[in-house]
């Protein structure tokens, strides 16, 4: 199909020209958005497989806390964890402050699953 | 060192030796704590490499959508994505809640990138 219809072809036929190359580059960007979300589509799997890990690390964490006593939240852990991953966020090319909200966003939930640990501990004694 | 100390034993000594078996189970308790934290900080490296990477992806689909004139947020993608992530979440033992909170707070913030991509463009042209 040509992309520079001769000057003197006739109107319709540089208009089919046009949408065809229109419709070309939607059909290449359609199939780049197909490429890129299943690429997505794998990372969102290891993202989940990765929290499912960490949660069943954090939930031996609880345990342990609530054995020994130790409180649910830890706040120098916390900000050690939070400055260490924003420098790693920030040499991976990903925003540092959201990072910073995504650690924070996990480190909540995990205080919420230490408490709960603790409080069913506290009401089974 | 003796855990149950003899019943005509000192007591200083049944003393010593409690405390003893606490101390021991609080060193262990410690070191099961490093132990753990170490294997989170490796997965929270790992997470941010993936999410950086999962930026570098959605960064392509900001571009492909403002050039196409395609809307920043896409609820029906939204939809399927959330839906599989928290069946995966159901089989990796992560609570499918907090999988779609999870999603929901990676996809707000790729709209925003989005929306920006999109204003930065038109602010172009």
């Amino acid at each position: 199909m040509p992309q520079h219809p001769a000057a003197d072809a006739p109107k319709a036929t540089a208009a089919t020209g046009t949408d065809a190359v229109t419709s070309d580059a939607a059909t290449h960007a359609r199939e780049v958005l197909v490429e890129e979300r299943r690429s997505i589509d794998n990372i969102d799997a290891a993202l989940v497989h990765l929290l499912a890990e960490r949660f069943s690390h954090t939930q031996r964490v609880g345990v342990l806390k609530a054995t020994h006593g130790l409180p649910p939240a830890d706040p120098s852990r916390e900000r050690e964890q939070i400055d260490r991953l924003r420098s790693l966020a920030d040499d991976a090319g990903l925003d540092p402050v959201f990072a910073e909200a995504f650690m924070r966003f996990i480190v909540t939930e995990v205080i919420r699953h230490h408490e709960r640990i603790r409080d069913e501990g506290s009401a089974d004694s």
